[in-house]
């Protein structure tokens, strides 16, 4: 079944020829009927592709009719010619939709360093356009793939004193990084009415809550993108604190659902674990030490070997860099309590843990006992899979 | 061949039971026949293993006469008897030996969160007496092996004004971490003569650019200790400072080898890769840069696969968190230049380079023309056999 999509709105996609395999559509198109407001988050990496740093300059008049997106080709560390790449990329699309080229986002994702073959664009912009239709946001979100195994769209409706409203999402990525980019992006639709202003603080704070708090392997892309347009075809305004508490808890559910979604798509993933930190000093240094664990390769490694141990979360718990007292922890896999006060349950917590361990999703719950900080993270387990992913990605 | 060791040490090991392989020897001692000034460096990790808590105390007094170490638990996480256990363990070792029970250092390695065993290493206590003699450091390498593959010890010497003198270490690790415990131990003897605070000086200048300097999947352990003892046999003594720059570059030597021997011997690793990063603002930042790109789990996921995929080195540096220009960055394997200001060489750079790649130990050059900061870090790649040895290792 395919998504529903926001009142005027389309989206559509075709095959450009830049994915290896022949046939897949590889380029995608999401149009606003009426000028969007727009707001948008990047990557914090320093090398920054081409359609990132001119998105970045666009977004800032706050204003967006249409994103124009391709994978198979990240078009970063591509020099002058990248840059002017990502330009005609927007004008195709403005001319073949008759709006301005200022309008126009630019989205890439795929391998660093290869220059775009820019005509492989030009030639599929009528398929593309053509393409456009009010349910197409599923094809988009298939046409960005890279090592996806699964498309992600998410969809949730909210209301604003008896206005109704819809947020829908697209992502792609398998985490923070994807291979050779870990490319993540994620572009959402709302038909509320929202100002620029309003809009970028909304999508600030959720990023914060959902991609934020996610890892796959700790590398952050070149290429990270989200981008969200509101075309204020509902009757739904944003105009107020408490209208945007409302608005921000929908686009909080659906940005941390496709979250959730990279990260059960992570790389070689057979497992999506939550690690929650509670008792901490402060949030910052629940975050810190949720982080730390999450991204340890040895915690990773054990989650893939269902292996309840429990000594390498608290040895990352240890290095974090914030104030801890070991002998205070306590840790949970869902409701088995493994570690209490720094020391192990013994074997028949070990079983029941290990019990937990075999399932495909659970909780790793981190109680410090020194304060009420808490925070949470995503992150998956690091298979085999992962390693033949990357070690074969480009070849 | 039996390494050398120094005049007036000796070094022995026993079996214990303590690892699960019957017989193996997991038990180890070195013993100074007159009181050695001493020196130790220890993990920053803030949960801390009992011998490490208990060594730290020790250390103070900058006396030591004995070390006994013991593989196959890592004696951590096991709250007040894990200390208790750590004490028994030296005291043990001092009534054997007639020496006071202040100048004996513990050391421990193995899985964490488990009891130790203090009745198996009392019994074995008559054996591992017996077995010191002048060449046994060899043996005491192999006690303390845990996945280690080879033993590690390097011996090297040198000359204050005419008067020789040897260093030597043993270690075992396979990087900043070990599974379970990362367990880094390395142990230092030198027969010249130095105060303890010109030995803690040398040391921890010696560790910053050696043991700090590499890693193999950047966990940091709960046990990591550095001990050196100087007995002071031989007629060089370290009293100045143009003396102690001849000291501090032969103990360099040593652990600077030691800590390429420990990534060699990284878990599952197939290659030995130094990351040399020149041209940055400030020593500090290249530093950051060779350690973010050591680390990428990406970068070394390519090295196992051969790759020549610079753009996840790109995106490793952009990432590092310190000033860069995209558009400056050259990088070289061995002598391939592979991208220069920011730019892919093309097909032929990626022959050469991918040929550089198949070799065991290599470079990777990264000049960020930005200034004349420096650094480097040593590494290994990431290979399907790590994910195999830490998914397994309790089971």
């Amino acid at each position: 079944m395919k998504n529903r999509f926001c009142t005027g709105f389309t989206a559509g996609a075709a095959a450009a020829g830049l994915k290896k395999k022949k046939g897949a559509r590889d380029l995608g198109i999401i149009y606003s009927e009426v000028p969007a407001t727009a707001a948008g988050v990047f990557t914090r990496n320093r090398v920054q592709a081409a359609p990132v740093r001119l998105d970045r300059e666009r977004i800032a008049a706050g204003v967006c009719r249409a994103i124009i997106v391709n994978s198979g080709n990240a078009n970063c560390c591509t020099g002058s010619k990248g840059m002017a790449d990502a330009v005609a990329m927007g004008r195709f699309a403005a001319d073949a939709l008759g709006v301005a080229e200022e309008t126009v986002l630019v989205a890439s994702t795929g391998v660093i360093g290869q220059p775009l073959d820019i005509e492989k664009v030009a030639t599929a912009m009528p398929d593309l356009v053509a393409s456009l239709r009010p349910d197409g946001l599923d094809d988009v979100a298939e046409a960005m793939m890279t090592t996806d195994l699964a498309p992600k769209v998410v969809s949730r409706t909210g209301e604003i004193d008896g206005h109704p409203f819809t947020v829908v999402g697209a992502a792609k990525g398998s985490g923070m990084i994807r291979p050779d980019m870990a490319t993540m992006l994620c572009f959402v639709c709302t038909d509320a009415g929202a100002a620029a202003e309003t809009l970028q603080t909304s999508l600030s704070r959720s990023v914060d809550r959902s991609f934020n708090r996610i890892t796959v392997d700790g590398d952050t892309s070149t290429n990270d993108t989200v981008l969200v347009m509101a075309n204020g075809r509902s009757s739904a305004v944003v105009d107020s604190p408490e209208r945007e508490a409302v608005f921000g808890a929908v686009l909080d559910e659906v940005l941390m659902e496709l979250a959730r979604m990279i990260v059960r798509d992570g790389e070689g993933a057979t497992k999506l674990v939550e690690i929650a930190v509670t008792g901490a000093e402060s949030d910052a240094a629940a975050r810190l030490v949720a982080d730390t664990v999450a991204h340890s390769n040895l915690v990773k490694t054990a989650l893939f070997g269902e292996d309840a141990n429990w000594g390498r979360i608290i040895a990352a718990v240890g290095r974090a860099g914030t104030p801890i007292d070991p002998d205070r922890i306590d840790i949970r896999f869902d409701d088995v309590l493994m570690v209490e006060g720094g020391m192990g349950g013994g074997e028949a917590a070990e079983v029941r843990a290990t019990r937990v361990l075999k399932t495909p999703e659970f909780t790793i719950s981190i109680d410090l006992n020194m304060g009420e900080g808490g925070a949470s993270a995503l992150t998956c387990d690091f298979s085999l899979e992962y390693v033949r992913i990357n070690a074969d990605y480009r070849s």
